[in-house]
């Protein structure tokens, strides 16, 4: 694989700094989109067992705070400010950690995300994208569990939006 | 003054945080914007001499490329990799040295910066703003001469702009 330009996103994803998830999965756009826009739906499969998102805070526009709170079953508090940078309802989301509200530099670097929802017939291919500044920062998110993470949380959004 | 919200650019000014270039300007916001966005013309006055802007690489969207490499009197070379946020043409420009192309994290958090154009009868208000992420880079880039070259560099700019 090398890389590629995504036309939809303007990400280039490169294989050797990146991580991606590409999956169909039975539920519309429509559906993941709302679970990806709605603090209340988000809190409900952002994180697998036995973390839990505590708090959300969404401001859905290019330059809007993306907030999540993460913890742990060992009282492990992980607070995360982003930013949305694109927003193309039931098509694309890409936020960073490395801006806040207001495009503001944050200091963290670690990564650029994008998620794009191309309607199936099925339902949709979803494909989550994280994008690194380095190899290192990309096996450091492969150690933390990239996969595995990213794809039980995407179970657990399929299981909350297909009974919506 | 306390921290304003700018409905045009997104962007929040933190006085506590943030730096500003606001002035009057004798030239119309249209040539401001191309001596912004053509590589040619922003070479001529991005830097404050002795120092020159010897390369400029602009890809004017949202996720676009803004490099520009500085070469000092004593053979200092700095060469800048941002990204655009915001591209509206002859209104505003808002760019960031903490993504690159593809808006893939740099791992330089030194600055988001704003630039608006408004008309006026004589020209243009002309607002740059650097927003920071702590008070420690601020000033840094305050002792790094921010009031001083900016200011100057839009004298250039001027000078420039009005014989065209």
């Amino acid at each position: 694989m090398t890389a590629q330009t995504n036309a939809v996103t303007a990400t280039v994803f490169d294989p050797r700094l990146d991580l991606e998830l590409k999956r169909e999965v039975p539920v519309p756009p429509a559906l993941l989109w709302r679970a990806w826009t709605e603090p209340d739906l988000l809190m409900k499969w952002f994180t697998p067992a036995p973390w839990r998102t505590t708090a959300c805070e969404i401001d859905l526009k290019p330059g809007g705070l993306f907030r999540t709170v993460m913890e742990g079953p060992n009282g492990e508090k992980n607070d995360n400010i982003g930013c949305y940078l694109a927003v193309e309802p039931e098509k694309l989301l890409v936020f960073t950690s490395a801006l806040g509200p207001g495009y503001r530099p944050t200091g963290n670097s670690f990564l650029t995300a994008s998620v794009t929802f191309e309607p199936t017939a099925a339902g949709t291919l979803y494909t989550a994208v994280a994008l690194h500044k380095d190899e290192a920062t990309k096996t450091q998110h492969e150690e933390m569990g990239f996969h595995h993470g990213w794809s039980a949380a995407l179970d657990q959004m399929v299981a909350l939006t297909k009974g919506m």
